[in-house]
């Protein structure tokens, strides 16, 4: 089996301005994740970030890359609609595509969603989450134990304006009183989704090893598989009509 | 209860220049489907054109509207950003809508499901659909038979580039040897959705009476239910943190 | 349109038992329910309990049932198959079922959905719960707020192994560190069943306003539409075969 | 990756009694079937029928069973309640299941799907099916074309009261006028199940490439990842309660 081609994609720009940030992520959150996909083995991985010409999402990048990751934050709008309509039509022809943390107000997984995903509830306080898995036999929640624990994270809470997963994966318990859907699975044309809910930049949740082997299930999950092929437009019928 | 606010809109141009279309239509599909429901009681219901001032679709229209109804075809990029956008965020606070026929391909409908809407097969050959109910106890099906069996229409076959649906009512069959998921529910947002897939507009599919009786349970399903309300932003806990 | 007959089915053991549950029910858990939707309007009600023959659920009562409750705990065993198979069949022709607590263990629940419904986590120090709305369009949260709180309960977690709904209305926050998926809708057959988690016999969880309020939006979403006739079995065919 | 262990249950009767079937699988549908696997490679397969002691599926065999797949038709009440609640509780604990063709009437499926999966349409003409892809990425789709082609089959059609399927991948069209979901997915429990229509005994519907190639597909789909355990029963919290 050929290695899955992974597209790290990150804002980047928390990590250039807050020292805590750049503390926690010398190489950027987009470094760091690779890093682990990269000792994972079976993946091919290379990086992008929004202030690259084309956010480093050329044509070509994008042709070649069979999953993407997307971690955004302060500058969504900055992502121009021609790159969020061109990620759109890849994932609908078949790249999965791994939406991180705050990557749920992004254009990309607004416009593949159709509601506001940026709508939910939140509070940056640093407190305990615990994500139990609601589907154990989920190839996503591989190697975890009933839950995973972050003892200090960003809280979101429901609301989420998401449409219905067609898988729920994980559902999250703050220690402030909220819950949240926190690892959903979508089928979009012939691409998959994933939302994965933590990661706040000021916490060093992306070195977390439960956190990271959920990535990487992840990207296994939502890597293309060959599927059959999809014909539109006008049609000859099979039968004779209107015998 | 109050009457369900009805606004049915057409893109109105197929009964303007194809004599045929005219005569099915005297007064347009609008007209056509707004006769029926006003025939069928307990709903107000006004019309809303494609060439009308912003469409017919003002924010007035908008706020006094439960349930809007779509019909279009040749003309979907004449419907403006603003006035899709418009739509979409009222089918988010709780709008209902029901996309009718070739308002598969429109952007109201494509920016909420996220997909290529307007990819199916089609043949305009004027042939045989059945449309059998799948889920028998849906309100949708109300009153009906078995099936729905109408002797000429356009065909539409799969694969049709839709999220799947939250609830598969109808399924077609087609004398040609397509397929179709004609009846699809979706809830985005507070809003519900239902794509309903008859309505050539150059056969009299809106006088039969099982389309007008599907019609007529949609709008029942897809108005507004009180709900609950939904706070987004930031938000204390309710529970001390980090003790 | 005529009332909604609504038959509440209790296991009626704990408040013969315990001086508490008696104090709280004097009526009994179907008495208090019973009372309620009364008071509520638009329904009849009865009630019916194990320790009468056939449970109270006569082909009769079954027969003029819209929707049933079912609360049950320590007898699920005693339970007759006959009678389980009975309840199955009446929600598959359409039967209303709503689920009440620890009846997630019952072998009517058990059956219709084809898992160990038995298995769950349980805690039953009488913590906080807090039940987030997370479909807030969805007509079983009319009239809330944002979430039921209710002060001292049962906990019961995940992994709770039921299917995964066809729509999910609340998930549970639990002081000690658990969710639950709460609020479950599912359509089995021509029949609507809705789980509800809360009501631990030993609080008075139905005099709680918020959960009652739930209970009787469940018995008007659950209660039967006409929809369509379905057949089984050998078919003509409306097409000639073989040509 | 260790080699799928699949067994392949086949009531085995009509190849018995009936020369014609017997002419098209001299080594019965599971010899036909098990043949196939094996040239696949990847799969290590062993057969079980009725006749043999606990119909050949014994503790041990289930044991080593990854994916079981459910051939059954004249017969299925000779299967013991005892061997079906085995494969049943397999199948929560994560091994996958096939049910084929007449199957769908089989205990094993109706206890894990909790309703009448025998109630169907049917008719033994041999009319031409067409199985449309209707999930065009799905895996189980891998190196079909648009649609799978079968010249002469039974019709099976809706109304089949099944619960909606978690994925719906195929969705048959008959010569005759009928629509069949015939590529059912459901989880139940820690398992997968995969329901897939054609295979009526007397037309050679297991020796077509392409429901073959779906039968070896499913399989792999099927087949159990480790998942996350999940533990049941009583729990102590996490955090203090009733501070």
């Amino acid at each position: 089996m050929a290695a899955i081609r992974v597209t790290v994609w990150n804002e980047y720009r928390h990590e250039k301005t807050n020292p805590r940030v750049a503390e926690i992520y010398p190489e950027g959150i987009h470094g760091a994740i690779a890093a682990h996909l990269r000792r994972a083995g079976s993946f091919e991985v290379r990086t992008a970030t929004l202030d690259e010409p084309e956010h480093g999402l050329t044509e070509e990048v994008l042709e070649q890359t069979d999953v993407l990751l997307w971690w955004g934050h302060l500058a969504h709008d900055e992502v121009s609609d021609q790159i969020a309509s061109r990620v759109q039509d890849r994932v609908l022809q078949g790249m999965g595509l791994i939406v991180l943390h705050s990557g749920h107000g992004s254009k990309v997984f607004g416009r593949l969603l159709g509601t506001r995903t940026g709508a939910l509830k939140w509070r940056d306080d640093g407190e305990r989450e615990r994500l139990w898995v609601i589907e154990h036999g989920h190839p996503i929640a591989d190697g975890l134990g009933e839950f995973i624990e972050i003892p200090k994270e960003e809280m979101y809470g429901e609301r989420f304006e998401i449409p219905a997963p067609d898988e729920l994966v994980f559902i999250s318990w703050f220690e402030g009183g909220e819950v949240f859907r926190s690892g959903c699975c979508y089928r979009r044309g012939k691409g998959r989704l994933f939302y994965f809910r933590p990661g706040h930049e000021t916490f060093p949740v992306y070195h977390h090893p439960d956190v990271l082997q959920v990535i990487g299930n992840a990207v296994r999950w939502a890597a293309p598989t060959p599927g059959a092929p999809a014909v539109y437009g006008r049609m000859a019928p099979i039968e004779p009509i209107g015998r």
